[in-house]
């Protein structure tokens, strides 16, 4: 399964992924998947948000169990965030055929579109949709780097933009959702735990940050003559990182677009990303409030406008208590180490699920916590029993 | 004339332009040039480096007087930086025969490519591979942001970029190149005239200094873990600026690239090009070794390694003295007030060529100061006394 899908999307360059929504990669991740279902003999559909489906049982009958995760990437991202979840999802199907397992409620297999937001900006687009946290109107206008809207994307790959939409009855049909994911930091590492269950989500959101001065000549304007926009957004890059640590919390600028961008002249515009996260959601917002203060204060120096947008904010997840408490039992019932419970701060389609259908999360261990890089890895052993343990979620969900 | 040049290769977003070498709004405008030349009954030519001639007399005699300028641009760059002195050596050359003049020596309007540097990053690119000051392997190889070598990009212009190479012969034929150029600058309005005479080219240069950090998940990583090249690159730009203020210098970061460049991931590395410039050759390198070292002082805390790489350098360019002397009599011979004389911080062909031929500038008055940005202007009567200021010293020096 792994054979086929690693070198999709692959930038031989870095190593790293590039499978965005809706490109050519992204549409041969969609085919990998689809081919997967079919060799399962799984009912394949994909709804009208673009999420694919593949179900093991009656689709309407409701009550599903259903797992999975995303096959988009970040620019240049790894191999394992969104694929491990979706492979371990048809290998624990896999499984439980092999354990002769009997399910009484329909399972599915799901890869939800867009997870990563890594193309239009708004992480969770697949989900969000579904989940109504995300207009059909809003979606339709996002637009990537080159001024593509989402629309005129989904269009380029075969899909019907006008289709978008909520889709409670849907998600009325699902009794539990679990997504399996490679850990994004070295809590089970420190813990010597090959798998865990997840607590909570951290609140996090994306501000933009619109840094405007005027464009000039680097080689004639003197420095008093000059509103360079540049200066403003060097200063909220060391701002933010000194408040996210006074604040326990984290921020993060990791992208930036500069007009005109050209060596001997001065900015006219940066725009730069705030990534922001903390572990709870007063926090997070006087964080916030106190780079944009920082930005500000030196944009009044610099004689540079700063204007703030907030592009994304999802609030703080805690997962449904029964369920996380259904899953420790179901992975380890003779264990004596208890299997590790966390919260992360990363999203997740789970957490935008969450509001509508009781879900969960298991991790799988990541040895360096490295993620977002192709460095990102998982051992073989420890990927092998996140598949054991969501089989055994699954049969205990879907079977018992 | 400027009616026909103005809308070519200018965005409709910025108001600005786009006129990089070897697209397509480049090759429009060498059309431009080739109708001007031929309108006027001109000998049209292109040099081997792609350069355009416009010759009143024979090419081939000898002591030419040669004027011009270029009509590339800066990304959103304005309408005057480089096109005002190629329209103005036109209009001259229509004023020397709307007076009878009967210059003795063959005079050339010139067209130097890709001065700006803003697609393959060096500066001034035609009038250094004539001068033999950029070799003809290190041009074809240079690349754009999307990985076009400037030998692909000239063929796909109809270019044969095998023909790259010195030209001394030409060079050997010219006894005097006068480039008029809009001021970059405010000290023409400053001192309330709207002409004047180059002393010369402060010494100018670009370095590329790369950041590399560790590419991670900016939700998950904790700040101690992090390897953050966004960190060490805004504390270099904010050094920049303070050392060239105590310098009484210019340093300026325009231009930024990023990898992977995602909202939620933690960059990999941050490219920022540093365009430095001072009134003598020992200060420039003394700004710049001290923005370095900020650089590697901040990057050892941060775990990020810089590395910095000079991408182009221009030594002080003093202009011929008995020129520039030549142009303040032959443009003001009655006058009560002399014509200013300044240096400027820019780069110009007029600074390349000065190694090699007797060179000279004319500043025409731009109110503003403001240069690379769609706002740069100049009056119309300034132009026009431009003009013929650039008239009276090719009659001086092609008829006396």
């Amino acid at each position: 399964m792994w054979r086929d899908l690693l070198p999709l999307g692959r930038s031989a360059a870095s190593g790293g992924y590039r499978r965005f929504a809706w490109t050519s990669a992204d549409t041969d991740c969609r085919a990998w998947f689809r081919a997967q279902a079919e060799a399962r003999g799984l009912t394949y559909e994909v709804d009208r948000n673009g999420n694919q489906w593949a179900w093991l049982g009656d689709p309407l009958a409701g009550q599903a169990v259903v797992t999975g995760s995303h096959l988009d990437s970040v620019p240049d991202g790894g191999a394992y965030d969104g694929p491990l979840g979706v492979i371990s999802a048809f290998a624990a199907v896999d499984a439980l055929r092999d354990r002769g397992a009997e399910p009484r409620k329909p399972l599915a297999v799901v890869n939800f579109g867009d997870e990563e937001g890594a193309r239009f900006g708004v992480a969770c687009a697949g989900s969000r949709l579904t989940a109504g946290r995300l207009t059909p109107d809003q979606a339709r206008e996002l637009r990537d780097a080159e001024g593509v809207t989402l629309a005129a994307a989904m269009e380029r790959a075969g899909r019907d933009p006008a289709a978008l939409g909520p889709d409670p009855e849907r998600l009325a049909r699902i009794d539990a959702f679990v997504e399996l994911h490679v850990e994004q930091g070295r809590a089970l590492d420190l813990a010597g735990a090959p798998v865990g269950v997840a607590s909570a989500i951290w609140p996090h959101g994306r501000w933009r940050f619109d840094f405007r001065g005027e464009a000039n000549h680097a080689g004639t304007t003197r420095l008093e003559d000059r509103h360079d926009p540049m200066l403003t957004y060097a200063t909220t890059v060391l701002a933010a990182r000194k408040k996210a640590r006074l604040a326990g919390a984290l921020a993060t600028f990791g992208k930036v677009a500069v007009e005109p961008n050209g060596v001997n002249a001065i900015a006219s515009l940066v725009r730069g990303w705030l990534d922001s996260r903390a572990a709870d959601e007063d926090t997070l917002a006087a964080l916030v409030a106190a780079v944009e203060q920082a930005a500000r204060e030196r944009g009044a120096r610099d004689g540079v406008a700063v204007h703030v947008v907030r592009e994304s904010f999802t609030p703080v997840v805690e997962f449904a208590h029964d369920l996380r408490d259904r899953l420790t039992r179901l992975i380890a019932p003779t264990g004596t180490n208890p299997v590790p419970v966390l919260p992360t701060g990363a999203g997740h389609d789970a957490g935008i699920l969450s509001a509508a259908v009781p879900t969960a999360m298991l991790f799988v261990r990541n040895p360096t916590g490295v993620s977002h890089s192709p460095a990102e890895s998982a051992a073989e052993d420890d990927c092998a029993a996140g598949v054991d343990a969501l089989a055994d979620v699954l049969e205990g969900l879907a079977c018992g």
